[in-house]
């Protein structure tokens, strides 16, 4: 499907989500869906949270995909954006983590269209890990010997386990099992009417009736609830021109545009989940709106081009907070270690070298 | 006790060590030495590790105590020196953190007689975490809502409980968790013959004969097994005038000196724990000897003045591998999130910004 029919076809399921929003609430599936060909097995996951938290896939062994994502957290930085290597920052920020498996595609402009995809490229992005290509992020796992079994065990067909793309695979395992159910929204939709408070319930049918399910749709309220290996994506702002694009910076950025390069995908952006949402502030793609109050405001005047109230704001925040879901309790992974030989380079010419503290 | 007189009281105490080494080995006991004025409890071990993983301690929200000291591995970052705000750099390379609760006193100079004392360094310091000062990091926990009933379960009998004093006595109760026993060596010792391989076993004797014991003596390797409040501290180069003093420049930094000004005190350092050192690579105090081989012909050459010979090397260096302990299996911390409103500071002046990517 192109594009600008591909967005035609989503408009038309806007309406659809627009008219029956009401049937619309559901609670999060226990698992994501999972790839035929990339299936999780409890070696391959374990894998893959070690790789996640190995900072030796970045140039300097400082960031590891962590570091920008915590899953100790809200799945992201709290940050407006990430700082890489060489003090760099990109320009959007850290998306959560916490149930990306539901996304349909990923980054914010969707240009990955899995988690797979996704996983390689801040590895390799030279202003986030900078490793400088895939190759050279095999090379430094294959300076770690005790690596090779954990792959064996991950990929036991390969017959040279260590690839770019099987670190892609086990990663994104991982990520599948980083989903956050049970949030109080969860219980409320599964039939506990004591699981919201009546502001939260007020906000509820509010965040309905406003139209911000028309988006903000299904299970994991960032798409309608269905296979959606295309991507789902809304123009941002879709009303222009209000004192908020300028405020908050919203159109310097032009989105897929910037990737696909095609005028149609101008200022279009994949719609981000709102699970866990009242943890992950600062808000939009470029983080520049501080408060969860501010960033519903935004939405109401860009999106729906409606000025709310007090009373409707407060009651979609209340609202919001109660998709907080439950984080599993994760053990830490053992990073594998070389013998007495560090694998990250000792020199570092791009840096200062301050006095001494440690 | 004044540091020259402290001095010669070791240097007695070395030439006990090297005429009695042959009784010295020992295991790690299973606990370290817990000070009376802060006693461990659950509660404030789960609060120091909550501390000890949250980046918001960090001027940025990018740096924490982990991200230099990784529990993951093998309790530093592998690095010859960490990366702090602002992409700095300290001359010294960051130390591990498991066992440092056995140390005598903490960081590489000694300069903290605790880990309490040692908990506010990094923190504070512009090149590491970066945040201006106590104030400012006692601010930014206030800031986190969540953290206070953390802190008054940690600290019952304080009527303001989130103080700089308070985060460190709970990292430092944290980190007296961070142990690592029953490595091959204290199998051995303890009695099972077969726990040490036959080189390593050769290693052992050849790391006594030469004399490594004097000073890395005791179950941590880290000096004599006695109360140690003062510190234990040697000179190194001991023998200087070799070519690693240049090759390795192991004279710019002039150690404890750097702290105290005192001249009694030029090239003086703590003695370093040896546990786990075949993970924490690289080596010495500036990170710049890359090899545990390497760092083995150095200390020999430096510290006894000896050429050892390929046999020795490589004996001592499988000896070395062999007190690599079993690290505890250890949950992931939750940080406590504030609800929809970031608490990192928005602005970074000092950071360029580049291309979008997330």
């Amino acid at each position: 499907m192109k594009p600008l029919s591909r967005y035609l076809a989503l408009s038309g399921l806007c309406a659809l989500a627009l008219t029956a929003h009401a049937q619309q609430w559901e609670p999060l599936p226990e698992h994501p869906p999972i790839p035929a060909d990339n299936p999780q097995s409890q070696a391959k996951i374990d894998l893959g949270k070690t790789l996640f938290f190995d900072p030796r896939l970045s140039e300097h062994g400082t960031l590891s995909c962590n570091s920008c994502h915590n899953v100790m957290a809200g799945g992201d930085d709290n940050r407006p954006n990430s700082i890489g290597m060489h003090d760099a920052r990109g320009g959007r920020s850290a998306p959560t983590v916490w149930n990306a498996a539901y996304q349909s595609v990923q980054f914010w402009d969707g240009r990955a269209g899995t988690l797979e995809e996704q996983a390689k490229g801040p590895i390799t992005n030279p202003i986030e890990m900078g490793m400088s290509d895939a190759a050279v992020a095999v090379g430094r796992l294959n300076q770690i010997p005790a690596y090779l079994p954990l792959f064996k065990a991950a990929f036991p067909a390969a017959s040279k386990p260590i690839t770019m793309d099987n670190v892609a695979k086990a990663i994104a395992a991982y990520e599948r099992t980083l989903v956050t159910p049970d949030s109080p929204y969860d219980r409320y939709v599964k039939g506990d009417k004591t699981a919201l408070t009546a502001q939260q319930a007020r906000g509820m049918k509010t965040f309905g009736d406003l139209g911000c399910t028309a988006c903000h749709a299904g299970a994991n309220f960032s798409g309608p609830p269905m296979p959606m290996a295309q991507g789902f994506f809304m123009k941002f702002p879709t009303f222009a021109g209000s004192a908020f694009d300028k405020q908050y910076d919203l159109l310097s950025d032009t989105g897929r545009h910037a990737s696909t390069g095609k005028d149609s995908d101008k200022h279009m952006w994949r719609v981000p989940t709102l699970r866990n949402i009242a943890l992950t502030a600062p808000y939009m793609h470029n983080g520049k709106v501080p408060t969860l109050e501010e960033a519903v405001r935004v939405m109401a005047k860009t999106q729906l081009n409606r000025d709310i109230d007090a009373t409707q704001l407060a009651d979609v925040v209340a609202f919001l907070t109660s998709l907080s879901g439950k984080f599993p309790e994760q053990t830490m992974p053992r990073l594998p270690l070389t013998s007495g030989n560090s694998i990250v380079p000792p020199i570092d010419p791009h840096l200062k070298t301050a006095k001494a503290t440690d």
